[in-house]
């Protein structure tokens, strides 16, 4: 199926998943929802741009000059426009009355904008609202061959770049975070990919005890065990791989134990991915051997994410999930440790759940020491 | 007045807004808002993070991981965390009785996601909703002198980055429009700032006929207009500046004249900045150069939007935008002309209104020749 035909079907189904719903339209913003259903890419902006998706139709309210852009990108033909200077509310209450939406039940957004929300509410009062993530979820958490072999060539960017780095050994040594960071992002960008996924975080000593932190002005220094999390987006999707190294010297004492167990967790965790199993179940997987392990109070997230349009989307693999995982689900599976003014430790790789079982995207070493230089 | 004593004034002033606009609390979520009045500075994300701001009180509700990084960054000390694997819903319950948020006026973050729009509706069921931009549009349009420090140094960033790409000359004929943004980003990465303010614009040709077109792989070719809209973050603030520019050989032959209009339509629209003009004015004096030159119908966007914590943010300088200037605002002003499958040409510049007129924040040359390598 070429591009224009995958999104047609994507359209169909959603319709079908409206009717299931008994909801009578979905309402995008620029979001990956609107880059799903049409194939228009924009981020979100103040303006006011929606795609309206009803049981029988598809149009686009957008601002003149992104007429010529959702043309070029979105199989949706129906574009209609509102100029710079004009009240972009009345067009809104034109297009909602020629759709029917005034008393209809809308499905919105999840990320939509509150600015947003409230003027669909006050425009069309006598609608219901709920959230477009009822009928998309279903749709988007399978993921298609294109979306698959573009999540590969993403996971292989970052495998690439993580061998590279960790090539480095002692010459990280003294390079603040924020320097390898850089580093790292250029060596993304010239293995291809359109942009980072995400700020790259560059966790070393105490500051890799912090599961958020990102990268500041510290400087490596040896035995620094140093968390890496980073990845770059290929045709729309992003890859998203973490590994804890040392780049010289030797770990603190406890160190090789606490990295031996979140691979252990890491590892057991993927082993019980396989369609028919609940999510919470690969979360209880890697939570297990923590706890056994004794650092099951040190494991204060999630075991991962869904991964697709957006970086974070279900299935979420945690206790509170309910989903049953299916074929063509892809996610992370990332375990930490984390020892408040000491160090962490986190491993992820991302999965694909297949026919029977699960297939890795990553496959870059999961050690800690640095790799040999190339010969 | 240190960091903390900035914001802690920010809170306080917020909490009077409150009490004119008759509302109980703002609650924000990741945001530049929550940044703003808080210190803590984080991405929007799929978890719930709240910012509740009373009349005599201010808490986070927020997941356990961001614990430690909201008690560091943050001037609220009262920290509320939920842990993964718990429902959210029950904590929010939980913050909004004892703040006293069931029954009251609700102001909630301009681009907060639906998502969480619609639990606060679920939870607080008696509660009325408006935005938060009533209370803080007010607050934040006018930059303290803080923020206008950041905001030149982003400009200074963007102005040294633009004069050097222009000396490229001949040398930029033949790369592609992502390989020159790669080039922009690196040595804006060089440069300083924290990261760049939007994917750069490289708008070669016809491309650059498209005001919002990135950058693709088109080569740059002699005598093509190249539009060059890109800028760094400076401690959370952006450089945002465009200049047209033609690297090597002649350019079309009506260029002349369309660079030359779009050039006194801009220096016209910044003449007019002052304390007391309305924004729609400023906007008018563009617009009125470019009609009566005969390119009006080629000018489809606003003059420009003030810039701050939000890249696009108040005030917006557009014909229908009711704001009367004021010292310490900051916006842009970046007319442009748009002749479809030929060539676009924008010039853009901050602005700070001041006392008695007006300072730009950029300077490097606005002509459109290459600038002479430096010896």
């Amino acid at each position: 199926m070429d591009r224009d035909s995958i999104v047609e079907d994507r359209l169909e189904r959603a319709r079908a998943g409206l009717e299931r719903a008994g909801a009578d339209a979905l309402v995008c913003f620029p979001s990956s929802n609107t880059h799903y259903l049409s194939g228009f890419d924009e981020e979100p902006m103040e303006r006011h741009l929606f795609l309206f998706v009803t049981r029988d139709r598809a149009a686009f309210l957008a601002p003149e000059m992104y007429d010529e852009q959702i043309r070029a990108e979105s199989v949706v033909e129906d574009v209609r426009t509102w100029s710079d200077g004009e009240e972009p509310t009345a067009a809104l209450e034109a297009i909602g009355t020629d759709l029917g939406l005034s008393e209809g039940r809308l499905l919105v957004d999840d990320r939509m904008w509150a600015l947003f929300t409230q003027d669909l509410r006050a425009t069309f009062h006598d609608a219901t609202f709920g959230l477009a993530s009822e009928v998309l979820d279903d749709l988007r958490i399978c993921k298609d061959d294109a979306e698959l072999e573009a999540l590969r060539e993403a996971a292989a960017v970052s495998d690439a770049v993580s061998e590279s780095i960790r090539r480095l050994g002692p010459n990280a040594v003294g390079m603040t975070e924020t320097e390898l960071a850089a580093e790292i992002e250029d060596r993304l960008a010239a293995e291809g990919g359109s942009a980072i996924s995400f700020e790259s975080v560059v966790g070393s000593g105490p500051n890799g005890a912090r599961p958020h932190h990102r990268h500041g002005e510290r400087e490596i220094r040896p035995g620094d065990p140093v968390v890496l999390d980073f990845g770059t987006v290929v045709d729309g999707y992003p890859g998203d791989q973490t590994r804890t190294v040392v780049f010289a010297g030797d770990p603190p004492d406890d160190y090789e134990d606490v990295h031996e167990a979140v691979l252990e967790a890491q590892s057991t965790a993927v082993e019980a991915v396989e369609p028919g199993v609940e999510a919470s179940e690969v979360d209880r997987a890697a939570r297990t051997v923590l706890e056994e392990r004794g650092y099951g109070d040190r494991f204060v997230h999630r075991t991962g994410h869904g991964v697709g349009l957006d970086l974070h989307e279900p299935p979420y693999i945690a206790a509170d999930t309910d989903c049953r995982l299916e074929p063509g689900m892809v996610f992370s599976v990332e375990p930490g440790v984390y020892l408040e003014g000491e160090y962490g430790v986190r491993i992820e790789d991302l999965v694909v759940v297949t026919e029977d079982g699960c297939e890795r995207l990553n496959h870059s070493p999961r050690t800690w020491r640095p790799l040999p230089e190339e010969c």
